[in-house]
């Protein structure tokens, strides 16, 4: 993993069109939608796709029946379509049960959903749990049929519900030993494009360019609708979720905010290597503590599970107004932004690849380093970080801290410490304990 | 304890005419003006009166002799009392030896204290552990004796010392377990406003509210003589210490100053509910570390007991020069101070009786909250701190966290948590853990 | 160790009367120069002087051979020095092979080497892992012999090197236990004040004032050549090494820079007397955190020993120009300088010395201090340090507190709570606890 070269505006580029590919896709948690983005994101990466059917008991949790939403509008009596999914598929509640009636507009009104704060912008509502239906619109568009009076409407939801199955892809790259990276995106909204098509995106080329590196570790991709996505494959794969040693939930990385990473809930490394790359980045960030609110790391980072799993983000979803309406979209997100997102991700996917503890075999006083070829000339002032950095290593190389315990103590970057470490192993001044 | 309602104008009036009332008994550490205290607050709260003999062993110490003070006076040769206790008993050294004579100015300077810098204050002294007679007055008339030049006074203090018992009050109020909260104020400085009618008269409120609420914790209220009294009830009853959880000296609360908490030697709970209660008051206050100067909690932190007993004060002593003098008086205290201080302390035992420790039900992933009537809708901002404090306590509720620690880590109110933790227990969804 | 006192000036005075005495002395890591360097500190203090032949293999290490260099210089056509060891021992690198031949300035070039930044200073090289030859000069110098153009220079270094022995000093100040202090300096640069004559005097006047003093802990010195003395001197002391309770290397005590103290690699107790010491001298002074880069606690603190040595510093040596350089001379140190570095390590040892841990024999309540004449008058105002230390001694002897714990966390001198603790002691109120 050590040598890569990004043409940061080409992969930037890239992530950007599967972004704007996927944006039109009418997703929910279950049924065609979610089927379609996996096939599209095979054409990537070549993920598994598994199907949970409709009533399989997850924990507390049932799988859900599938949504399929062929139209949905409301049309005035001259057959005008005044809301019409077609223009945008925030316009349907998502999940809403099926639904055909004229009605007038007082009748309508407690099943419209606008936001009087941003009068342009359609928001993105859901009735997953409960059989309901509505129709989201601007408030600009809810004051015109205000303005109108009280007048009747054809309103129609031509969708289905029924039984089915819940999908979810899944990649699996093998590494030199067992224990696993898990990496999660959601794939269950609609045309949002930073929550969270940003994040499908980054975890797809990440998958993509760590196919086809040397890996140390596993790598484990989840490509999963929120929440039930999240307790149906925890509890499909509960036994083996003491193989992750490290994960990160990805979303909502193609905004033009700084980085913000949520720690895990229980203190894992992921908090110390995102952080250690955050803060040698030179790039503004913000590091917040865990808290049970937010993605999927609710489920993983649940006290009967309790996984070494953070979340990267740029902005947080409370920061900024466009999250869940119709103006997070294609323009709210930049290829640059994408692409930085990943350069970071890779950048502790790395960390995390090549962390180890080795154990100093001249432990007793500093080797002779000019005798190894690894020569301190004496009398000179120090001569840099490749020096300083081995002699770090040898003082740390204790067999308990790592590689990255002993950047942190010194303040110097992993990647210089790895180099050292390495160079110190070719001369049989280190072994590498079992970890 | 869930929902008290104080007329706070009428908790400080109460308070302070307590205080007034107690204000004029001549106090000392064993004798009558002890025994007139615990009659008064007997009025209050069914307080038992112990009587410990003089002679009494406790620990280093032993119980000393009673005091009692008929009078006390100088008096000119033109038969005008020129210094009486019947203005002020801080007049004479409190636990003077009897002393009757006639004997000029001169003989005399040696036996009177005054304070320089404040002219018009008396100053308290006292001579418990060695045989002594002395008069405090004020410099102003310390400097009008000089004027006079050196005449003869006579000098009298009709007081007997003598064999008897000390005297302190105690209140158990059981709960439904047996650990208690020890609270104790002291109860022998004679004409002291602050130090510590203010404490007794808020010990007294906070008994008298605790009788009459559902209790889980016992409450274990001590009214006792400084330092002598605190050994003495150490020493009868060390081996019930261990049911001491928490604890509170209550001194120099009526004061216009801001509450100041010294916190525990052993860095008990006790210091965190405190600052818990205080950071969220909005209030300006102080936390100061442990030492082992200030009032009876050298007693209760000294290493042999090391008890989990913090000090709840406003000025702390070394903090207002009206300390140990006359000018603590009635004026000196408000009733909205104590009232504040009273609030805060049963906000503080309101914490402490409310803390449990629970076991999350279902602690894979999060239960589905809908599906148990606590509805998070999908697809909406987070809808405020209840659905929060609920994902919180969910999330940290594996058997080790208490509520307060829930609180601490959340940022949220124990009281809010408090109540996500009761919904959640409603549904079946938490356990208690024995403690 | 209570009570010394020093004329600070006399002290300064004869320590930099030693240095000026050391300074001519052509010294290197093995040969005559470090041989008369012992036998002049021999007429300071009884140190004995230990030689290890050549060859001798010490880890990873091999004791290497003497260098005795008896002239060098760089001679123009007409006979006149250019270069020349007796203007300053700096000119030649040190260790360099025997030389003499003719050559032309342009061949003369790739040996010669100087400072750009500082055209007058000398600097210092040396060559002693390397076989290789060389002359230090000051820039102008250089620019002088350029400016001739490529003339032809008779070059000479008519030196030794040969098998022979290291040589190192030891004392040893025996104390009434075996646990020991090891007191570091280097001794194997030639003309240089600072780096590190400052250290070997500092070390020699602290043996004598430690000779002179009854010692709880015992002492040792030792006087090595850089890297390959302390190397040698683990080699050989290896199975003694667990005596060592504390150390400290002294390096760089003579210039005008603030004190800066290296902690310990391993955070030892050494680090928190430093600092006690630092933070109450009222200087300014900086406590840097352990790097395995610096003087021989490299090898003090190499994790197969990580002993607890810290480095006691004014300037650091990244922090000064004149750092190995012929500017480190006699006008860069002052005697008030090394006056100042003596009086806070004496601080330092005298505190270490005097700590110990104590149990409260009566640690139930405090005791009656009255009946022990240590009274405590009631009534007044805290009377000032002593009584309060005496009350903090009691209240944390708990068995576990060290007199520095204490003094740390009553934020008192370490000096004052010594002196509560020695009177608490002669009332037997106290029982010094086996370490």
């Amino acid at each position: 993993m050590d040598n890569y070269n990004f043409d940061l505006e080409l992969a930037g580029r890239g992530l950007y069109e599967l972004i704007a590919d996927l944006y039109p896709i009418h997703r929910s948690i279950a049924g065609p939608g979610v089927r379609k983005t996996l096939e599209k994101l095979k054409t990537y990466v070549p993920i598994q796709i598994f199907e949970v059917p409709t009533g399989t008991r997850v924990f507390d949790w049932t799988v859900p029946q599938e949504w399929d939403c062929r139209d949905a509008y409301i049309k005035d009596d001259t057959g005008t379509r005044i809301v019409d999914i077609h223009n945008s598929n925030l316009h349907v509640v998502n999940h809403s049960i099926p639904f055909h009636a004229k009605m007038f507009l007082k009748e309508l009104k407690p099943h419209l959903h606008f936001l009087v704060e941003h009068p342009d912008w359609v928001p993105y509502r859901t009735s997953y749990f409960e059989r309901n239906w509505g129709f989201c619109l601007s408030h600009r568009q809810f004051l015109e049929l205000e303005a109108r009076g009280n007048l009747e409407y054809e309103v129609c939801i031509d969708a289905e519900i029924k039984d089915g199955s819940l999908s979810y892809g899944e990649l699996f790259l093998p590494g030199k030993i067992d224990e696993e990276v898990l990496l999660s995106c959601h794939i269950c909204h609609p045309s949002l494009a930073n929550d969270n098509l940003s994040g499908i995106a980054v975890a797809t080329y990440l998958a993509d360019f760590l196919s086809g590196v040397d890996r140390y570790l596993s790598y484990r991709f989840i490509f999963i609708p929120a929440t039930i996505g999240s307790v149906t494959w925890l509890s499909l794969n509960e036994s083996h979720t003491s193989l992750i040693k490290h994960g990160l939930v990805l979303a909502g990385l193609g905004d033009a905010g700084r980085i913000t990473y949520k720690k895990s809930r229980c203190g894992a490394d992921i908090d110390r290597v995102v952080a250690h790359v955050l803060r040698n980045s030179g790039d503004s960030h913000e590091i917040v503590e865990f808290s049970p609110a937010g993605y999927d790391e609710r489920q993983f980072c649940s006290p009967g599970f309790n996984l070494p799993v953070g979340c990267l983000m740029r902005t947080p979803t409370t920061g900024y107004a466009q999250y869940h309406t119709s103006a997070d979209d294609l323009n709210f997100i930049q290829p640059s932004y994408l692409a930085d997102s990943l350069v970071k991700t890779i950048a502790v996917m790395k960390i995390l690849d090549q962390n180890r503890v080795y154990r100093n075999l001249q432990p007793k006083c500093e080797p002779q380093l000019g005798k190894h070829g690894l020569h301190l000339s004496y009398g000179k002032k120090a001569t840099g970080f490749d020096q300083l950095a081995v002699q770090w290593v040898l003082n740390l190389s204790d067999g308990q801290n790592s590689l990255l315990d002993i950047a942190e103590r010194s303040g110097l970057l992993c990647e210089t410490v790895k180099a050292a470490a390495d160079k110190l192993n070719q001369h049989k001044l280190l072994k590498e304990c079992p970890q």
